[in-house]
């Protein structure tokens, strides 16, 4: 089943950055109600953007979130010490977004890692930057395969981020990640794919199409998990649409629930 | 490119029917002019809803169409002889609609199709019904392209129709059709995979958002061609946006181009 991981409560967005400010729990937690009842798999917890104030704004949100959350929380932060907070914190095994190849942070993450039971998104970044073409993400996706085996994150728990690149600036970027996704797959049946999908149409008009068109071809390529936003019904409904095409909705079952409550229009 | 094949020439389609009773020029030409606007690669006839007036409508229709008509014509009958008679006057290479397995129509359309200048939808279809899994629609398929080549019939002109199945009466029809198509491309990387794609969402509600999103997925396992309502702005915008994201548009020419137009749409 694809695993949807609710991007929304991030302080980069303007009201909920002001809701943190002001400690509004009602506005956060309608906002997690509303991407549960989307259906979210994950929520993704963000509190980067108030410089200086990330230790403080996590807790809070963690705290405030998490007696009304029935699914695990994805705690989003590059700093070792706010995730460590964080952990301790969370009932459910977390999903830690994110460690990449680039050597500060492979280094600040993988002690912190380090025997944990958590759920990992690794991102096939490294100190060259973006990768530029398939062997080289899936080069990417293997070496930290590697690396999170060795501290004891079995594969199945990993979530590789191929990190999709707007096609804008090259006709050839969507296969290229395609090809990825599939070559990451055949290696490892087990691991998973995620990462954010509407840097695909970055610079193009009428995104929506395409980063739904694009859901659907690399969810037949293998991603089974994106990071988005659950209230987007139209990707949600795409996303649905294609799991019972791709054979993981019996008799439909989910896909008619989706028509009937409103959530699947045409 | 995707090779979309125009259906609405049909005189099961009421209008159409009308209009050919009638000898309405116009309303045809108009309807074919439309098609060809929308970007049909080909433009099917098919004249066999006014029982005992095939022969002569097909002719008309010919007769109305080809002055006007800038690409090939798709006939589609399953009579040999007025599948000769339409041949002899056209004046592009045609495809003919259709060739199967079953006995009685492949021993017509053999000796019809033996040594032509034509392209052929050849449907996976024998006595024994509808395939049943995915080797069952590929060894119908290589008996297809054995059977065309043998009369001269070169594999880069067949289009195999894997025939899609509904996936309410089982949530494999998906994957079975998908996965048949794969099968098939890896055994003839030159042949062409066609056919109608609304079958998936027969029995479901809400059919636009399964057929557009199957029609994603088809793409990606290596159909490229569909017979479809060139009209229908919504999956032509999808086949667009996926020939774009699979690599097959340079500088997103063709998708920027249908953006302006107004043919694509979010």
């Amino acid at each position: 089943m694809f695993e949807v991981i609710g991007e929304r409560i991030n302080t980069s967005r303007k009201k909920v950055q002001a809701a943190v400010a002001d400690r509004d729990a009602d506005y956060i937690l309608d906002d997690v109600k509303q991407q549960l009842e989307a259906g979210a798999n994950f929520i993704d917890v963000n509190a980067g953007a108030r410089i200086g104030h990330e230790t403080e704004d996590m807790r809070w949100l963690i705290d405030t979130i998490q007696p009304i959350v029935t699914v695990p929380l994805c705690l989003d932060s590059p700093d070792p010490a706010v995730l460590e907070m964080a952990f301790q914190m969370v009932k459910k095994t977390p999903m830690i977004n994110s460690i990449s190849l680039e050597k500060d942070r492979l280094e600040a993450m993988l002690p912190f890692l380090d025997g944990k039971d958590c759920k990992v998104i690794a991102l096939c970044m490294d100190d060259n930057g973006m990768p530029s073409n398939a062997n080289d993400i899936i080069g990417r996706a293997v070496l930290l395969v590697k690396e999170l085996n060795k501290i004891g994150i079995k594969t199945e728990s990993i979530y590789i981020d191929p990190l999709v690149q707007p096609i804008s600036t090259d006709s050839n970027k969507g296969v290229m990640v395609l090809d990825a996704v599939r070559g990451i797959k055949n290696k490892f049946p087990e691991v998973h794919i995620t990462g954010g999908l509407s840097n695909i149409s970055y610079g193009l008009p009428q995104r929506k199409i395409i980063n739904r068109t694009f859901v659907t071809l690399m969810m037949d390529a293998g991603m089974d998990s994106a990071i988005i936003d659950p209230l987007d019904k139209a990707i949600m409904a795409t996303i649905k649409t294609a799991d019972m095409l791709l054979g993981h909705d019996n008799f439909c079952g989910g896909y008619l629930k989706g028509v009937r409550s409103g959530a699947i229009k045409s």
